[in-house]
């Protein structure tokens, strides 16, 4: 289960020595199609770094046949010589696979404000182009690990067809949001070997990460770096039905973002902010990343605190339609708020397990969301002051 | 220098028993006129507290004779029973100072969604209003004080009129923001001798809040009873040049916010981010408080690290007008970027001090703003995760 699990698809990953740790730290993977298509994500962030602004351009006309990824070097905020070495980059990866260095997307991810070791970062992609493989994904996947401590993978293999053919969806991710610090953002790359054209690809793509990776919420910092790709080989020739496509891609996408949760830096609990009963989805959503941007309430969950006084504090501060006095509140199950006030004991709430569940309910309609998030630790305080002096 | 500084107010702290410490934990303060103008602003939280929604009702005629203020329970998501509590609270005040008891504010600080123990606030309130003392300003700021570790009191005195007479503003304060925990919310009551009417009141406190409470902004977190009150006695009968007194009440506020900042819970650093050249207030706002609310940023400063790639992160999330390829940022007079990339070596910046000063000039105008926030440390997680289990 990983990129390279859908035809058409070869992946490496090597050591450049951008790392001082010597771990894998320069991925690629390459589409050997038939088709080429490609949709993609980028940060909003407006301060985007060199291989962002790159791999628009790379996107603008939907065909993309190779990504490299670099862990080790954000290339952010590093003016036009970041932006030279990307450059230079995409055309050592196409000068090695005899393609177009504009069909070349590059992803980084590392410390802002740093020029990448070009004298490492070329040998390293001639090792990768050397070790392509059908079946490289896992040692792609390991190579853009930063202060990841797992791998993380997915893949999705649809039901065979009226000709008897199956497509499958397979997918690497690393860092959750900022959480992974300096080595910043959330790179993701999917691949397909089902037959998708761009367009349909990038209207997909958009609504998976909608409800998946938008909705992973670790700590509210948005990378200048993050990208979600996806590309579509058409190796097994399935033209698939669009509403199947977009849920098993949907369903690769959230297995991943609960992966990236999962291990957050620092985190000791995973927590889902569910909102019931909304006047509108915008509002749930709304609504459950308010309480994930609570420093207090995400201290609290730290604690095994279940303050609920917290979360009506922070839904105060949205504009969803609700009423103050009809607002209950549940966490892991027991109803802790009712009616905007008190209810059931809060020593009734376990939350020694990792993943803790909570559950607010506005009583103005029949929207929800969830957001996920983590808690506040010490861990992550440590880790993010200590990284980069 | 408190709220007993301008003539015509007396105050008391007593110990109702509210605090498992046994330390002073009801304030008093009342106006004895001839003037009882009087002017407030509430928090914009949606779930606001039982003494909020009774104070809004109070102020309503402009007319505030005394403000009874409890530390020890916030009296928030307490429902029709907290409520009533409130009001049985003013009219106990009422009815040992011979007044009506819709001229009594009444504010509340400490755990959201626990009913407030009458039977020890009455009895306090009788012993207040037994120690109501010209001098008791002092009594009455400790008796506020939550997880604060020092009163906060400031005082300023107008250069003498045409008929030699001057006037004075007086105020006390506790928290910062949500900062000091549950033990919640920012408290403020400002009295001054001068006579200003209501509405006159009203502008000045809102002028000045703006530019300094509402710009000190410890964790983002909004509570559910903030409150900044004024009072007027008149006592001196000086009816000031309305500039002089906005500029004296700014003043007053400003020192209070930048001990509320300096007494944040947890902290060891107090930043000042001022971002400069900026297209509007607005803007230059937006931007400031954007770097105020990164966790990223502020476990950095904790670390001593001039992370300024978080800093440009930061601005990034924001539609502030401004061209990444020219922002410059200082830190502690340092600019360790200029034009969006790197500049003097980040080697150069000591933080050490408890203090830091980060500019962030936009490039887009001549307007400017400066939020204060503080570091976010190991002790913030402490006392944020434990202070109620």
């Amino acid at each position: 289960m990983s990129v390279t699990t859908p035809a058409g698809f070869r992946a490496a990953g090597v050591t450049a020595g951008l790392k001082a740790s010597g771990n894998p730290d320069l991925a690629l993977v390459i589409n050997d199609g038939p088709s080429k298509a490609a949709a993609a994500v980028f940060t909003s962030n407006r301060v985007a770094a060199a291989p962002i602004h790159w791999s628009r351009q790379v996107l603008s006309d939907g065909r993309v046949d190779a990504v490299v990824l670099n862990s080790g070097g954000a290339n952010a905020c590093t003016g036009p010589e970041g932006f030279q070495n990307t450059h230079v980059t995409a055309e050592k990866v196409a000068d090695e696979l005899g393609i177009s260095a504009t069909d070349v997307a590059v992803c980084s991810t590392g410390l802002i404000g740093e020029q990448l070791p070009m004298d490492k970062i070329l040998p390293g992609v001639e090792a990768a182009a050397a070790a392509l493989a059908h079946d490289g994904g896992a040692a792609a996947a390991a190579a853009i690990m930063t202060t990841d401590t797992v791998p993380k993978e997915a893949a999705w293999t649809s039901a065979p067809n009226g000709d008897g053919i199956s497509y499958s969806i397979g997918g690497m991710a690393k860092g959750a949001g900022m959480l992974a610090p300096g080595l910043a953002t959330m790179l993701v790359v999917i691949t397909t070997d089902a037959a998708v054209e761009t367009e349909a690809l990038d209207v997909a793509l958009r609504d998976a990460v909608r409800v998946t990776f938008n909705r992973a919420d670790s700590d509210g910092c948005m990378s200048t770096n993050d990208t979600v790709l996806l590309m579509s080989s058409g190796a097994v020739g399935a033209f698939p039905d669009m509403a199947e496509f977009t849920a098993g891609l949907t369903e690769v996408c959230a297995k991943l973002a609960r992966a990236l949760i999962a291990d957050a830096e620092g985190a000791s609990h995973d927590i889902a902010i569910t909102t019931l009963n909304a006047d509108s989805e915008r509002d749930a959503e709304v609504v459950s990343r308010s309480v994930a941007r609570s420093n207090l309430f995400k201290a609290a969950i730290f604690g095994n605190d279940p303050n609920w006084g917290r979360v009506l504090a922070s839904v105060g501060t949205t504009d969803a339609v609700f009423d103050p006095d009809k607002l209950n509140v549940s966490i892991n199950g027991v109803q802790i708020c009712r009616n905007g006030g008190i209810g059931d004991s809060r020593d009734l709430v376990d939350l020694k397990p990792r993943e803790v569940t909570v559950e607010i309910d506005l009583a103005a309609g029949d929207a929800s969301a969830t957001i996920w998030t983590n808690d506040l630790t010490h861990a992550y305080v440590e880790e993010n002051s200590a990284y980069s002096s």
